[in-house]
């Protein structure tokens, strides 16, 4: 299995602040769209884990900022698989600009839970098949 | 029945852009807030609403931008009943400063669907009880 | 000078609200990333713009939704000058989902202020180069 | 000098995502909100600190999610200085909801910057005034 090429996209004028640079806040929503496009890569969507009535809530998120970035620049978030344990899911991020300079570096807890009642998922258990892929790929990519 | 005294809130950080004025994309969202907070001074919140299981999708808005405004300014934005037919529902504000000036003027419309099988509802039909609030509403404010 | 081929992007997650669609808010916003992508089209780009110490705030939007969108659908967006008189600048928008179809239309109206001022610029007049770009894109991509 | 009450809010529609839920990155924006309304109660406001020619930005973000808010539920955001020395300010927050429950945690790490050349600021020295403000609230209110 291919390791993730990371995910990029253009910081928007609609995420800037009056400090002149993209709101902090921002950067956790960038980690989802690198999230969703991840998983997409895998080819397990987001919608078909939702259609198999899993949701996959985020239990902690950090976001570390060490360069600004601003409007209009393009940045690639690379995201890396911390911990799969088949119940519990934990991303790394790191946000470079087109420089090349890590500009953010995050990280994201998840667990997987059931739509239906609410109750905490072993995909390990209940969904082989989805777990086979994220254990896959944490085996196949090394951390950094 | 009372007239809705307006909605009142502050401008956060978030919302600012570079320009270093409120994104004029906010200002939908505090139409939205707007109409939440008449909703709850006509007791018949949203939640209410959605609980019976009918959703009220925006259809149109529109929003005139006269004057900025800046961070921690704090606004009061005014509702109005323009139209109540039984199945359609528009709006129209006007969102007003510290100093009482004219800063924004905006206009929604709205019609009621249900959440089952997202078909078109007569309020007037299916639930009385909810036409005649926004009805007596509508009748007992005219238009400023 | 060849017509704008439209901005294409796909739904995020956090664009969603607990109706299961894309809220109606963000389609102000996608109407901006397609302005901003259209003048990187005309190598007239927004942060030019800005540095020639000229702000181009909107004075007026309107969105009407036609249908809905969900999390993941790829939309394009088509941008149209409605108006280009040298010291106003309207543009129309279209929405279309992967099947090609209208999901939403908009409007945005603009106008060219100083920086340092904040007065009303003729963009004709202070800078003729910027003046001919749009001046020429209007004129030779007649309204659809 | 009193302990901080606490920053109220209600969880707006827009907040939601399609999960039913605030969407997790919102609660970053509302530190912010508790934040700016903290330091309005210190009678030292954002807006006092970047006219002195001072920004504050956000070096690093935690946010650790317990319970789901939804749509409508008021919240109240207690804040503690968990460090401050002059150069470094940071904070711990606590969102309860309205039965009083534990439903995130939160911490943010902040320095201060000159406007003009972007170099740390010691407060201590540059804005004594504003040092002693910090150091009065953080000495008189113990960590929880």
């Amino acid at each position: 299995m291919q390791t993730y090429p990371g995910y990029t996209r253009k910081a928007n004028y609609y995420e800037t602040d009056q400090m002149g640079i993209i709101h902090h806040s921002n950067y956790i929503r960038w980690f989802e769209e690198a999230r969703v496009a991840f998983l997409d890569f895998l080819n397990l969507s987001y919608q078909t884990i939702e259609q198999a009535g899993i949701i996959v809530p985020v239990l902690e998120v950090t976001s570390k900022y060490k360069e600004m970035v601003r409007f209009g620049e393009t940045v690639r978030i690379d995201l890396f698989i911390e911990k799969y344990t088949g119940t519990r899911l934990d991303f790394r991020y790191e946000i470079y600009n087109h420089e090349n300079q890590l500009v953010t570096l995050g990280e994201s807890k998840h667990c997987f839970l059931s739509k239906e009642n609410n109750r905490l998922i072993s995909l390990k258990k209940s969904h082989p098949d989805f777990h086979r892929v994220f254990q896959d790929y944490a085996d196949k990519n090394s951390k950094k």
